[in-house]
């Protein structure tokens, strides 16, 4: 078989490649990947996916850090005016991005693989030296860039899903791909999970480019110690008044604002691990003479494990809670993004060693069966749910060579990784199959 | 009359000095004054007058700033072992000093004079050339020294009762001489409001020695712009935890109190006048490995008016429950002392201004209508409850030179101006009881 | 000549109007005046005035608030586009507005006359209602509005500069009419005292629409109690670093400037008179992760006298020096504006009362001799370097009722209030010929 | 050999046991211990030790936190007044406690041996069914109590020092043993160290009773994982002034000590490891109305390794620095102690383990090779020092079951591990005379 799906990934390889420029090209932010999601839903029904999307995928009220009507709107306006199928697009309105596609119409899946499809939030890169700029697919859209290899995620999902689609009949059993909008911001994980896109998965795998796998032809096949996070913004309104003629009218939003930063960085260290606070953008006031009658606080917290972050979280609510009060604000908290720390399972690394040495394309050399991920990505959302009933789940990493840091402006993979990790994934997943779930 | 009442001060004058002298002698601070209101009791009942004591003139429940049951004991055994009446100290058990005294049995009185007879917690000065000392009359009571010359202030009040006394057929009217407790941390005067010791009363006079009336021969007829005050001590109970080990756990005294001190200190200055806020003093925490879990903040607050006082007050008591709520910490607001701001009446300053003239004791030059006070006297609260029922008040202050100012252990007045100032005053009771109250 | 006067500004009423229409719909905020002083210099050099600009009559170096480049050369391109001769605004190039103009070639002037010229920064009421919208002369320079009747200040001074001009054979002395810039922000008169342009002036005289007048008919002949006020913008610079990652590798401005804004507004509260300090915005950090890197205060002092605004002003620089030093930031305190605090000459109110009777369009009750100004207005620059020299100023306030109040979007006068204006300081001119400067 | 040293231990058992009786009786606390040094010192000169003690072990400007020179004084004469030898105590007046035998003469040591000898700041439980007080050894000091096992480390250091002297003739080399003062508040390594006591030193081993050591029977070999910490004070000195009168003369250090104290708190976490921040006092201010012209913290902090704490400690000192700058105070940081973090040696533990075998009294399964200390001990300035050079060093914890923990009133050991850990270590001294050092 692995010969078989070998050849099937040969044949596959330069529409993966063609996919992901695609991709990149439509770059398109959390929430707002409109175009993405149809082109990734035509491919799938096209191949006999039972695809499903919008508020089936989603639970609306678990959607955190989600743009404004307006926003949202221009997006699938602008994903329609790029050729995406308007009918696809009607169904994610109001930012229903992102789908989840079985392999056969039943039984209920018991496995599933999950890839990412958002950019990041930043202008690319359109200096001569940048292969995206150099080769004409650089991102189309403004403000918006694949710089973390979402793009090529996707195509690697879109590269296991034709493979086996070919390879149908030899599946034994029903296959979930589950293609998640807005990882980045850790926001759109938790809302699929709420909607029951992992109930009964037994095993999950996730996998994504580069960030600690370095080397083109090299694997790393589970990731653990995420960080826990929370990203959270708080909003204070208080009354303005003239800071000359009667300051004692005002109630002063800045002063609550600043009394509540300097308290969140001020929570105690933990004995139990590693935290993180950080207030990392704080605007308050309008003009000089005027007592300031409105703040915000941008935020975050982190934390070795999810008690931690939690112990931060809470702490830090307090905190704005009680600034807020102490200067008669009116305040809200509102939750934009989070997820739960996250380990990889020792059983499905084994499977996926195996997996991948039936692979040419990798050199056991550089074939790493764990490493500490030391940031935070929410495919924990998923492993933790698929963990909770019993399965097991990893995050692997598919080694390229980056001219640039994720994020960074200049981002870029080298593409002859694709076809292979999708190879790698195809038979992963048949080993799955064997698995006695 | 005036000619009269000099010849009856004259003769009066070594025993005024004389009683000024025991006072000083005896020192008793605040709630403490046993011996002192025994000493007066006793004097004012040979003269005939109607004499009520303790929870007659004081309503419990506005008393603040009460020392401990064990240092009231000691302080009035003390009182007993120093020859104070053990049937009048009985009176005062638990800190019911001070006395009220009518010079006639009926009908209720409508003029009233006010005096305060405690002395400040401080050791006097213990060297040759401090006179009280050199004279043997300094205080025995350890840690207890009239250095603000409410010895003085008594004594006058004690001249003019023994003036009205032998006068008695020729006042037209009930008096009422007010002997306050408890004036230093302004304390004393509220609880004899609530007592309804000025229930009725029309006029009234208060008088101190000294302060900004500098020269002997001197007079200041009415103050003004007194501020208004609040005294209170803000506890914090937290949660210790060893610092090292498990910071987690402590719920941080100190932090609280650091917070609410700064915030305190940044409650917004008021366009309607001159505010001051105060954290005098701060105790927090244990020892250096501990997480902090108690702190105490000893504070007061300010105004030009009471409702500028009140302002600040309203502020930092939501500023110390925030800071306390931030950090989890049980607190306690305890009001330490307080008193309104106040204003003389000019009709009674004009009133007062006649009598004067009529004492050759004082210099016509050296005589002023009114100063600022700038400071806090609890002489306020008895001012303004005759005020609200109609009546008019003035403070006035007798003039003295000062070996070193108030509240310095070095502090001493000029004994000749008792007499003419007991004699101003009785003018004073003669002028008042021709108004038409 | 006061019914010379009198004639001359009732026929040049219905130019004042108009001329005062033209600024309204010209509005241009501080240093962007270049269309308004072309406007001006245009009328006075015809009218025989000897116009100086640019840099001859504003000190660079005390120019604060300033716009960038590309904003001052925008403003200047606008002008010319709406008019303005080219030549005179080529003198202005940099930020160079606003214009003195010698009645005489000489001697040097010892009188002088101040307006203020700029409008606020504020967006025009486009409504039916709003009369300079209905009648076609609202703002044509989106942002920028007169809402402080600065166009009606500029219209009265070009009525006296046009009445001074027919008279000029009568007018005994050189009279100076200073139409200076930026007063908004209060940053236009320091760099014209720096200038010279009051040196040698003995007598000196502003005038305002309403304000605290607010009867049209009505005068106010001596403004006092100016607050001195400082405005200044404070810039942190520190090192970003990722939050999860590296947050020991920041430098925190969002810190050091929640620190500084507590502690600026603990700044002691002053026996000596009312201060007052406010930090009315903040703006720190760049993405939720970021620790953050930048921060800006923007904020002012104020105080009853310059020495207690002084003290608020060092007392917070101190304050955000040692913050930035606390947290290893580069800063910067870079100074918007400011004046002194300032009181108007009685002898000059008395010799404006006998003006003011002389203009039958003001009502004699409605005409007050001096009210507290309680803000603050720079003009106290030019009167207190009059002072200082040894001449009498003062600041009056034309009576009009107002629709809305200053700085309000809606804000309108009533244009029946111009010509009796330039009227009455016209006559005050002549009085002050009379004076032995 | 370790037969021998068996008898050797078995029969000094009973004196051990008198001595650690004796210690415990004349508990002293850090850099007072001259009972407990001259007494050591006498036991040691007897047994034919080279004795050194005052200066010659202790670099003066080394020492941190001591008392201050009456309590230094009255610390002696205490000891001479309990039967010290005064000669010996002459030699550490001023506070030079501790002292360094050598067994021979020469050559220069290589192998080390180290044993604190200071009691807690405590006082001793004195109730019935605390063995100490029962068998009537408790301490004699009032304030003072061995609550740290102290007295049983020091005996531990006698008993090895005994048998040594017994075995001298077979003892290859000179072995040199450190009796060090004033390890609570980790103050006394570090003069010892800079005073040379280790120079040379190539192999070092300490001891302590119980800690993670709970069996009798028990040892643990090694510790490692010791917190590096720095203890110290900040004292800001301002101007004090009447709150109400003049509250802009005073220069608030209450203010300035609570900005230090919230801000050091916000110091940013490390992601290098485990860091620790505490203020745990602060003490400012006098009375109610009196801005707070001094104020003190008492803090300390830690990290997992040397760099961490000093990262801790710098960011610190600036916050202290500049909380003192914006406040106009003057101030200081006085060090009252510090240590590095510290690993034991495994070649050190290698061998231990074989001494430890030796002898019968410790079960082999209670025989742990290492422990994460997680706290601080100074032992870890003499580990450093002698590993710098090239040595190897372990400090390992004798067994005990505990009554109450570490610093607790009641804390007491078992009598019954002093002569094994002796024994223990007397085979280990045999063990390292024989490494190729």
């Amino acid at each position: 078989m692995s010969e078989k799906i070998h050849r099937i990934l040969e044949e596959l390889e330069s529409r993966l490649v063609e996919f992901g420029r695609k991709l990149h090209n439509h770059a398109e932010s959390g929430w707002t990947e409109f175009w993405a999601t149809a082109f990734i839903a035509d491919i799938l029904i096209e191949a006999g996916y039972h695809v499903k999307m919008g508020r089936e995928v989603l639970d609306a009220d678990f959607r955190m850090g989600l743009p404004d009507d307006e926003a949202l709107h221009a997006a699938a306006e602008r994903a329609i005016a790029q050729g995406a199928n308007p009918d696809l697009v009607e169904k994610m309105r109001g930012g229903f991005t992102g789908l989840v596609a079985d392999l056969k119409a039943g039984p209920a899946a018991r496995i599933a693989l999950r890839f990412d499809i958002d950019s990041n939030t930043l202008q690319e890169c359109e200096e001569v030296g940048h292969r995206p700029f150099d080769e004409g697919f650089s991102s189309r859209n403004n403000g918006s860039c694949h710089a973390c290899g979402h793009d090529g995620n996707a195509t690697i999902g879109l590269g296991i899903a034709l493979a086996l689609a070919q390879l149908r009949e030899s599946v034994s059993q029903n296959i979930r791909l589950i293609f998640q909008p807005a990882e980045e911001g850790v926001r759109g994980a938790l809302p699929m999970v709420r909607a029951g896109v992992v109930d009964g998965i037994k095993a999950l795998v996730g996998c994504h480019m580069g960030f600690k796998a370095f080397h083109t032809g090299g694997l790393i096949l589970g990731a653990g110690k995420f960080l826990a996070t929370s990203k959270f913004d708080a909003h204070f309104t208080g009354v303005s008044s003239h800071a000359g003629a009667y300051p004692e009218e005002g109630q002063n939003s800045l002063l609550a604002a600043a009394t509540a930063s300097l308290n969140m960085h001020a929570i105690p260290r933990h004995s139990g691990g590693a935290t993180r606070i950080t207030v990392g953008r704080m605007e308050a006031g309008e003009g000089r003479n005027i007592i300031p009658a409105q703040a915000t606080l941008v935020s975050e917290t982190r934390g070795e494990t999810t008690e931690l972050n939690d112990f931060m979280l809470e702490k830090a609510k307090k905190v704005i809670k009680h600034s807020a009060g102490m200067y008669d604000q009116a305040w809200q908290i509102k939750m934009m993004g989070g997820c739960k720390s996250g380990e990889s399972d020792a059983e499905m690394i084994a499977l996926l060693r195996q997996s991948a040495e039936k692979v040419s394309f990798f050199q056991s050399e550089l074939i790493e069966d764990y490493v500490e991920f030391g940031g935070s990505d929410d495919v924990t959302e998923f492993m933790a749910a698929v963990q909770e009933q019993g399965g097991i789940a990893s995050y692997c990493l598919a080694g390229t060579e980056l001219v640039a840091g994720h994020h960074n402006y200049r981002f870029d993979f080298n593409e002859a990784t694709l076809a292979p990790a999708a190879e790698f994934l195809t038979n992963a997943v048949f080993a799955m199959c064997e698995l006695d779930l």
